[in-house]
This record gives structure tokens, sequence and C-alpha cells, in this order.
């Protein structure tokens, strides 16, 4: 079996490496090709890799490469972390969102919506290469907004697709840990879409035990480890009866998101900058053969372990449940059919076969159509550059909505962002 | 013919006389009942129409009434023009928005909410009444939140009704001045929900001449008298490529709607005070037989006209086109089947028929969807007072979305509008 | 104005002539232009039709041509009344049914899909002339089987279009005659396909008597002029409580109906046959200036008017309900968005716009779905000429369905019927 | 754990038995209660099973009973095998189809309605006590007509539950011997409803072979081993590129079923009878301990296999994906929401969530719609008893359709199955 690693320079990939090198026996791993246009990264990032499979006595080779097609060549799997425009683009984002009182965030409003701009065009480009160079390979994107990105891909790309995210598994984990228990034990009844998701049942061991982590939540007893997730004001949680999933802060408390964003003496993409450099500094050092305890800093937990257990999952026909960014097709009734949802899926060797839920209610229905509106309208900007989509899609988020605004920033994703737009009708 | 006006005080009322006194022969009206709970008001108002009545010689008489009860029997149309909580409760809901820097308004956003709470048991408890003393009566709804109001009727009590809003009437009369034409030669392509509506093509003599009205709005050329329906950004308006209805600006043009309200030295429902103390001071003058110029202030333009056109089309059989707010199933195909929209329906002797839409682009949908789905909420909280239920209706308002501030909102209309819930579950 | 049509050599054209006789001048019309490839026929029929027009002082011109063009010319109103392969096509039509147990009849059935196949081609060429020669004329098209053609027209030729078929006027006057009440007091609520169609209400003056309708069919006193759409087993017409109209006796009484075809001595196209040559022959006497009442036996009864009345809808921009076969979009909730149902619609100068129905219940809903998902196929394949397609589409109509009798039909379609098919994949 | 037999005197109970002993330890099992009316075959089925698990060594105990609440009592699954009106209503249903030229079948046509009628009674009354004595039991039933007997449940009893058929596994097994592989490296792409099934996809090692095996289908080359599911006419089956299921045969060749059926000198009942009364006769058989050969004649193959899996799925908690009669959902996209439809669906501990399939073509969705619509009906009238609604369903069934045959039926179900009807409205 051979990956292919788009954006391998990443210093998530070492993350990645760890897994695989768990698992390679298992996925019968041939190679790995990380794939980078920063030549200077690749370096430092595959030399350190090449040195933790010799370290790990793993018998497959990790090759680098800057051209794609090098890459794709025979792959059976491409995976797609890829950041258009770095972390400076990415700063650039949050600061657009935050200096109109939005939400400054890479995947949700206005920056998401830039970001989306950027990466559309490169991943549906790389969706034609793979038609090249690896036709039957299983395209796993993880890059964000994944839901946005994942769609575009379905839509316009390619089929043997599915968008991958570390925010279910994470909730599952958080959701264990709050409850004192093993999350093996723990399933989610999980329906939404990327970074716009929620919770319905807790089930652990087959019975429902959302209602007592809702009841553990409430009154003297409060424990300290609530993850962000069930941290709400307590007549809401109840109210809502669901676990919301860590993005929905951003609508459901964003006037406090807006006020603990602008306060941040620093932005997520420059703290990040300068994890990345202290990363690469460690990656460089020709001792080092095993992850630095410093890599768990760059976030992105999980994502190893839930983009490994996928490839199983495909390779392996295992037909196990995960919760993937698919083609709706009815799963979620209230959406369009032929829209990316995130819901759990059969995954086998056929690819991800998403499970239907029961209806959504009013209180989440809305919100989750006029995002997937947005998604659509944003998609087709990035696709046509026309400027009028670009303004309709930021009035379609429910986080902007202003028209005045939306105008404004448009102008801004031009003059500050480099990205052109053309007056075409539609 | 009877026709029963609940809340016949209204300072409204002798505009709706001033229409049936020039229709009456048509109709074959004999009796319309004006019913208020205002005993001076009512026969100040009451006073004034008997005298117009007689100066006409029109061949109906004008009782009043007190008692629903007496109002509605034999009544074959049923007239709902009340305010529940009058003009000071109207003021609390505009001031509940504007201290939480939203917009405060009668029927958009919060305020409309604080009013559907408080109208809707009251209107069911009408269509009760309906039931025992004139069940074949026709119930035209005009009592604002007028959607919320009709979704919580068909719902929950009646299905011989309608809701009616002269929002239809006069943008269809405001597009033809901008256009310089006769309002009977406009007709359009409207599709929403109430105070949430648009326009997708303007038919001139069967044309469609949208485009030309967008043209008109753009560059150097642009005229003085534009609606403000039309008054928006440039890029945006023709990036729509729809006529939005005014109430849009609270969604469209938020910022700017907030600024201005919080700007006026009196809430709009003071100002109706003053109006209202000058009409009926007017009123009360026993010389007076006609109604008096200052009644163009009240508001509500062609509020008569729209309303004596639909009984008259309903009365005759007409198979006329109204724009109604009506039952959807299907007529706008992404929303529920049972919820209430207001488009164009055939109007005749067995009720309101909708026309069905295109189906609505993306840039529409999701707003469309997400207000429904609050309404949705909104019905169901005043319908059970359940304090979970209306912390969820404005979490789902996408003017609201913020669980805190929902939270604290809800304390506010128990606190300063004297609404209690229960904190029962769903 | 002027109106051109397809297949003027038709012995119903001066039927059509005598309407538009009587409606020339609020029509402002100007020439009706006959085509027809028939050119022996055409110069009889368009003979009489000029000594009609004359003899009745009418100031427009009645034209006669055998080229299409010429006919399409700067018309307004293009009307298609042709019969691919003549009445002899129709009598194999007939047989073909027959021959293997089925309904032989020239719409329902295995005839109506061959007759779909021969027709739709010529159709959809005749559509592509019309954006040639006359981009903004209204298609009003007769030619059956109706709703199949119009589907092909909406889905693959042209927006301005819509079908017209005499069944709901006929249904209507039926019904009121069996009412002893004036047709113009009766609204019937109809809804269904062409041929497939049902009445849930009748609306005398507004008031539902369907009730009324069907106690009057029950029991001893059972009047003799029972309409065909009532004649039915008491219980099942009461289990329905709706009119099916009369094309269903092929669905609900399929084997009396097939017994009574195959009992009479003549095929419906061999007796029209006849009834054509006598009245060519009668149209041919120099000396007649009026339709002769042997027209009366041609059928088609009331097309003049509807098709009249239709025309006149358009012209004036006035709104009227008609019931016409039109783009569903959601007026039928459970059939698709895109496909053609037989619904009452607002016609104006913009189009028809269907008015929703309720949701039909299990009873007819079923067979609905059923032919319509015939119908969908029955389309692709006329386009595609696929035999796959043709082969399916039979299995698919709830009056063939048996696999071996389809390939059966198919064959003896090309032998028989001299249509190819290819045997391409989907 | 706790397992009760309703209907545990069938001589399939044997076959089940032998099932159970191998998994008895992973299952954690304690008692299995068969339960039945019929005391005299109780005891001969009861007493086999006994010596069954005592030559095996099993550690549970196999108790007998009449009543059902000593069955129901701690149970922790219920499995339902119960056939109201014994092989001799059978034998009348079959019958009823053959005498009128219909298909004479158990769970198609005519004849499984007049089994639904008698049988959901029954059902939902053992819903009512299962909430009594068992409330958190399990429900699996098999009992036939399964997919209506489900729909009754899950619609009107009982949300704890999901039907079982030995179709979608059976199926498989043929597939994968035709293509001479392991049935465990085979996964159907399966949708439908009960005895109403596709497979678009047979997926080999995650590979779709469905076109070869169609290949293998045609010309020269094609094998003696076609299972049923592919005797097709060439031509159909190539056009339909589907695999449809056995029962689908009475549909799609609905002539030869009907010859076929017609000229058997026994009917499957009286075949039935003998061959039980063969296998009560060896049961009685005091020195026999294993399953004797002859229960292979007895039908249902792997019943016993489908049904221990599902309940190992759902007592592990394992999430295996199983095809189960299970609630709509949007799985199939153009059915109810709230119907039962048979699909792979995920199982585990809180039930079984079906995973969504492709939106079906139009020549598998009419005739899915159509049979919805009649099993809607037939679910009503079962519960109802309305002779109206008996009417309507039978109408509405495909195989049926015509109205006087439907009221002919109905007569014969009341004088000869003594099914009584009452003719109340709906």
């Amino acid at each position: 079996m051979k990956i292919a690693v788009i954006g391998g320079g990443s210093t998530y990939t070492p993350e990645l490496l760890d897994g695989l090198i768990k698992k390679a026996a298992l996925l019968n791993l041939s190679v790995v090709s990380l794939m980078d246009i920063d030549r200077e990264r690749l370096d430092i990032v595959a030399g350190f890799c090449q040195r933790m499979v010799k370290s790990a006595s793993a018998t497959f080779s990790v090759e680098s490469t800057t051209q794609r097609k090098i890459a794709l060549q025979g792959a059976d799997f491409v995976l797609t972390q890829v950041r258009v425009g770095g972390q400076s683009g990415r700063h650039k984002d949050i600061q657009l969102g935050l200096r109109h009182g939005l939400v400054g965030q890479e995947t949700t409003g206005v920056g998401g919506f830039a970001k989306a701009l950027r990466t559309i065009p490169v991943i549906l480009q790389l969706c034609r290469e793979i038609e090249q160079y690896c036709p039957d390979a299983w395209l796993i994107n993880f890059t964000n907004p994944s839901g946005l990105v994942t769609e575009a891909i379905i839509k316009h790309g390619r089929a043997r697709a599915m968008g991958l995210c570390n925010i279910p598994l994470n909730l599952r984990i958080d959701v264990a840990k709050f409850l004192n228990v093993d999350p093996d034990r723990v399933e989610l009844d999980y329906l939404g879409l990327n970074h716009l998701s929620w919770v319905r049942r807790i089930m652990l061991d087959g019975k429902d035990v959302l209602p007592q982590a809702l009841e553990k939540l409430t009154g003297a007893g409060r424990p300290a480890n609530i993850p962000e997730e069930l941290d709400y004001p307590e007549a809401f949680i109840k109210a809502l009866g669901m676990i919301p999933s860590s993005y929905l802060r951003y609508y459901y408390l964003t006037r406090k998101a807006v006020a603990e964003l602008s306060a941040r003496p620093q932005s997520r993409a420059e703290e990040v900058l300068e994890i990345e450099r202290q990363l690469l500094n460690d990656f460089a050092n020709p001792q080092l053969c095993e992850k630095p305890a410093a890599l768990e800093k760059r976030g992105g937990a999980y994502y190893s372990r839930a983009a490994i257990e996928l490839i199983q999952a495909i390779h392996a026909d295992k037909g196990e449940t995960h919760v993937v960014n698919v083609k709706n097709n009815g799963a979620i009734a209230c959406l369009p059919n032929d829209c990316v949802v995130e819901v759990p899926a059969r995954v086998d060797a056929a690819g991800a076969h998403p499970q239907t839920v029961e209806p959504p209610p009013p209180e989440i229905r809305g919100l989750l159509q006029h995002v997937k509106a947005y998604e659509e309208l944003a998609v087709e900007a990035a696709l046509t550059r026309s400027r009028r989509l670009a303004v309709l899609a930021l009035v379609t988020h429910p986080l902007i909505g202003d028209a005045e605004l939306a105008d404004v920033l448009v102008d801004e994703i031009t003059d500050q962002h480099g990205i052109e737009f053309e007056d075409v009708a539609r």
C-alpha cells in the first residue's frame, strides 16, 4: 500500500507517522510519500519521519517530493493536510473577522470563507490529478474548512472521497472522561455538519446516559472537569437536551467568544507559528527519533488515530462505523440529498454509507439549514470567483447576515488577501 | 352579511368602515359588530363609525359590544385587530430588544416573540368561541405578529382562517410608483413568510421588468423616489436580484436598523400613543362624519382595501389571487407542509389555495428555513408557556442566537412583561 | 395576434375556428396559420375554414402551408394537434395492447407508450424551430399522450409551454349535469396527471357537494344519467370518496375495459377514420360555411373552448384558474418537483402557476407515483430510443409489469410499428 | 438472558435451538421459554428441544407454557413465529388469489393481505403485554407478512422492535454460490421493502462484481446453477442492472408465476402440513436428540442463523450491519419517513440504525412507492377492520388494482376466512 500525504511538510506529519508505524503491518504499508511545496520544511519533516521509521524498525519507506505527480503515482490513499496561504493567511482570516466584531476563526464565519476561497481551487486541481495518476485511490480530506472542502470535492470532483475531522473522536473521548468511563464503551448519536454538530444520545454499553450527564452539570455538585462542549448556561443546555460540539460555541456564545478572541494577546495563527518554529527545530535534530512531547501543543489531537482507523476500515473492508463527511442522501432528512453532512457511516471498501438520523427538531434544524445554504453558496463562490455569489454567501451566513458588512468584507478579502473576484452573473 | 371586528375600538376601524361603506352593496352587508374590551374607546370609535355610515346613507348598521359572544353570534366574517397589552406593551417589546443591542420592533426579533406570547393564547381562545357561536365564519387575522399568530390558528385552532398583511399590497403599489406605472398593471412573483418575503419577478403587463428596476437603481441616474425595499447597497441588491420586502431591513441591514431605532427620540409605540390620542379626540367630535386626514399617520396603509378585497373574493367565490398567510402544502418546497407561508393564493368560497413557487435559491432558502424553525418553537412556547421552549425559540432566531442572551431575555420577559413560564419538559 | 396550428389539417380544426371566430375581436386576432404535412387534407380543411371566417364576417385571415417555418414565423401562440402515424398508427397501438390481454388505447398503457415514442421526437423538433422562428410564442400542447408529451417539452424543450386536455372541462360539465346545476357555479378540486386524475371536492357556490353526489349514486334512487366517471361499484366509489376521471376506468375496471375494447367490432381508430372520411367530404362542399353537426362525433368536446379560454387568459394576463399540465414544483408534494402534473393553475401572461393540493392519501398516491415513474422512463426512452429504457418503462407501467411481456411488446413495437431501438446503456 | 419464543410449538423451533446451543455461552443464555397455544405440539417440540440441550451439554433451560405472560416475564428478547390461522388459513389465502387468476401466496398479494388482517391484531396485543411484563425487551418479528407486521408494530405498538426475514441472508449466500466465492467475502447493496427488494451492487472484497454477474448470465455460457433471483429474460435483467430478490418474481413474472402456482398438485400449505406431520412424528421420538435432516424441507433456511446473529449484535452492542425491517427516516428518500423499509442497518444495543441508500431510479421507485401505499392502507385496514379501507388497500395493490375484483375479494375474506369488517368511515 502507498499513502500520499499532500502537505506532507506539516508539523502534524510525525504524529501521523507515529500512528502508521504502529499499524504498518496491518495495512501492509510499503510507501508513504510526503509531498509539499515548501522544500525546506519538507526536508526537515521527512528526514525526521525516516528516522522514526528506522528507529522503530518499520518496513515501509518514507519518500519526499515537491511534485504532486510523483506522490500520487500508484497511491492507494491520498491524505490532504494542506494550508493554502500558511499561518500568515490564517492570521489575516482571524483579523478579518475580529476587525468587524465577528468571530475570527479559521473555519467558522468569514475567516473560514476566505480560507475556502483559497483552498477549494487547489483541492479540485488535486482531484483532477488523482483522476490522472491514481484513479482508484481514496481521497481522505483533512483540510479545513473540511465540510466546505469535502462538499466541493463530492459535488465537483470525486466520489471516492470522504472528509475527516478529529472533532467526533475528541468529543467521544471528552464525554467519556467526564463520565469517568472507558471511551470504547461509549457511542455517540451524532449528527450535523463539520464544525456544526450535536450529540443526541450518549450510549454507554447500549443505554442512553445523556440525561445523567446533563444532571451532573446542574446545581451545586457541578464538577471541575467540564468539557468545553458542556460549559453553557445551565438553563440552555438543559433546554437543548443535546451536547453541542465545541465549534458551536461560536454560534451559541457568540458575544463571549468574540470577546475572548479579541482579548488574546496573540492569534492562534501566531501561537502556532511559534510552536511550529520550535517543532521544526526539534525535528531537525538528527538525534531525535521519536515524536517530541511539544507536538501535543500543535492541536489536532487524535487526527492520526482517526485517519488511520479510517484507512484501515476501507482497506480491510471492515464495515466499521465512523463519523465522516459524506454525501447526505437523506441521512439528515431536512437537508438536500446531494450536500455533505457529518454523520456516523458504515465504512468499507466501497466507501462510506451514512446512517439515517431521526429528523432534527426545529432548534437545530433551522441553524443546520441556514449554514448549509451558506455552504452551498460558498462552494459556488470559490469555484466561480463571482463577487455576487461571495456577497450572497456572507449575507447567508447566520453570524454575518448584514449586507453592508458583507460588501465590505468581500472588498477586504480582495484588498488584503489578494483574492480577486469577477462580477459575473450567476 | 355580518362582520365582527374583534378589537373594534382600534383607531384603524374608521379606515375599515370607510372601505366597507363603499362596498356595502356588493357585500350585501347588514351588520358590522365592533367588539372591544375598552368601553370608552369603543364608544368613541363606534359612535364616529355610525355617523360615517349615516352620512354616507349606507344601509348597514354598526353595533358595539364588550362581549365577544354578542359580536360573534351569526357572524360570516371575523376580523381580528387586537393588540394584547396595548401600546405600552409594544413600547416594552421595543425597549427589550434595544436594551441588548437587538432590533427593537413589534414583529421581528425578541419584541415579536414577546408579543406572540401575549397574543396567541387570546386568539386561540377566540377560535374556540368562533367554533361555538359562528362555526362557518371565516377568520381573517390581521393581528401581529401575523405569521406566528396565523400559524398558531391553523395548527391548533381553525382551518377556516387566513392571515392578512398590508405589506404585499404596499409593496406592489410602491414598486409601481417607482416604475411610474399603474399598480393594476403590476403583478409580483412574491414568496416567503409574513414580514420575511421577497419578490422574484415584477410582471408588468405579463413581462418581467425586475431587471430594468434593478438597472434603474444603479449608478449616476439613481432617482430620488427609491422605496425602502430597494434602498440597499448596490452590490447587494444586484447580487440578490430580488426585491426584499421592507421588514427584511432588520435582517439585511441589522446594524444600521438598530442604530436608527436606538436614535429615535420616541419609540414607535410612543408616537402611536400620541397619534391615537389626537385621533380619538377627532373621532369624539360629533360633527365629524368623514375620516380625518390625520388617520394616514396611523400606518396600516391599504389594510382596509386588502381586507375588503379578501372578504369580497371569499364571499363572491371570485377565484382571485391574493397574497395571504396560508398552510404551505408544498407551495414553498423547502419548508414543512404544515407550516404557514405568505404566498399568492387563489381565494374563493372554499378558502385560499396557495400557488407553488419555484424552489427558493440558497441565498433566501437558509434564512427562510431558520426563521420558520424559530416560528415553530415560538408558537409552541406560546401554547405551553414552557421556559425551555422559550429559550430554544430565541436561540433559534437568526437575529439572537446567543444562549446567554436568550436566557436573560426570557427572564426579562417574565420580570418586566409579567409573562410567567413553567419549567416543564417538552 | 397570429396563431399557428401544427396539424392544422385535422378534422378538429373547424371546431377550433368556430371558437376563434367568436373571440376574434377580444383576441385581436389577425392570422391563423394552418400547417400540415398532408397537402390534400389541409386544402380541404383550410378552404372550409376560410369560408367559415368569411361567412361570419370575421376580420382575421386563414393561411395554410406545409412548411412549419412559415406557420411559426411571428406566431404568438402555437397549437399542436398532430397525430404522428395517423389513425392507422392508432389502430396498431390499440391492437398491440388487446393482442396481449391489455388495455388497447391511444394514451393509456402500451398504446400510449408507442404513440409517445413516435410523437415526442417530432414535438421536440418543433420546439427547436419555435426557438428559432418565434421564441416568445406560447406552445399549447394538445397532442396525446398529452402528459408525456408535455413532460418531454418542459424537461427538454421549452419553458413557455403548457399542456391542455379537454378532460377537466368535460368532467366539470358532466358533474354539473348530473347535479342539474349550471357548470359555471361548479369548481372542482382536481389533481393528478393527464388521464390519471381525481376530484376531491365539488364546490357548488363555494360549498362542497361531493358527499351529496356520492349519496345520489347509492341505493334504489340511482338516476339514469350517471356519467362514466361515477359508474363504479357502489362500495368502491364510496370507499374512494373521490371522483375518478374517465380514463381511470382503465385502471380501476381493467378487466371490464379490456373485455369491452376487445368486443368492439371496430377499433376507435377505425371509427374515426370513417367519421373523418365523411367530415372531409362535408368540408369539401363549397356551399358549406358552418360546422356540420357530424363534427360532434369526432370527439374532443370542448377542446376548442378550453384552448381559446387558455389563449385568452395568457393574452389578456387574466389570472384565471385553468386546469393544465404544468411543472409540479411541489403542487403535488409526493411527486418530483420537476415533473409535469395536471392541476388547477393561475394562468396569466407569465404562464401557468400551479396551486398546491393537499398531500394525496395513499389510495391515490401509490398509483400516481407508479405511473409518474413510468412516464419518466417513457420520456427518456422516447428521447434516447434505448431498448433498455423501453423495457424498463413497460415493466414500470402498473397495467403491464410483467418482464417477459414487456420484452415481447418492445419487439412488436419494432417489428410492427417500425420503431427502432438501440441497445445502449443508460 | 431469557429468550421468549411466541409460537414456540413451530416445527422451526429445533432449528432455532440448534443455533442457540452453539452460541449459548456467548449470549450468556439461561432460559428459552417456548410459548404456544397448541399444547400438544408444544409438548412434542419442547420435549425434543430439551433433549437437544441436554445432549449438547448446554447450560440453559428450555421451558414451555401456553400462557404468554409466563413466557414474557423477565424476557430480554421476544421472538415471534406465530401463524394465526395455521396452515389451513394459509391454504385458503393461496386459493383466494388463484381463484381469481391472481398470485396465490402467503405474503404477496391478496393472500398476504388476508394473513395481515388475521395477524396484526394478535401481534399488537402481544406488544401491549410486552409493555406490561418485559418493557425493556427487544421484539424480533419473524412473523409474515413481516414488512406489514413490523410496520404495524413500529407505528402503533413498540419502538424496541425490528423485523427480520431470511431473504437478505439467503440472497447473499445464493449470489456467492453463483459466483463461486465465500459468502463472507460478499456484501450486498440492498434496498426495498420486505419481499420487495433489490440488490444494486455485489461487493466482493470491496469491488462491485454485479456487472460480471450479469455478464455471466448472458449468451451461450450461461451456467446451470442460476439462482431464482437471476432467472429472468436476459434483456430484462440487463436492462434492470440489479438483482431482484426472489419474491419479485410475483411482480416481474406474474403470468408465469400464476400459471406455476395454479399447476401445483398441492398448495405450499398442503405440502408443509405433510412435512410438519412427519417432523412432529420425528420430534416425538424420545431417542432423537439432534435435528433431523428432514427439517431442511421446512424452508426458512438461515432463519436461525439470522435471528441469532441479530440477537448477538444487540446483546453485545456490536455495531454490525444487518439487513432488517426498520423505520425509514430518510434511508430510502422517496418513501415516507415513518414507514418501515428493509435496508442494511447498524445494529447495536440501541437498536437498528438504517443506512441511507442512493435515491432509487424510477424503474424501482414507482413499484416501491405503490406497494408502500398499499401497505399503509393494509395496516390501517387491519387495525380498524374498516371495509372501506380493505377495498382501498386491494385497489392500491399493483397486482390487483381492479375495483370490482377488490370488492369481491373483500367479500370472500369475510365469507370464507371469517374476517368481519365494519362499514365505518375513515
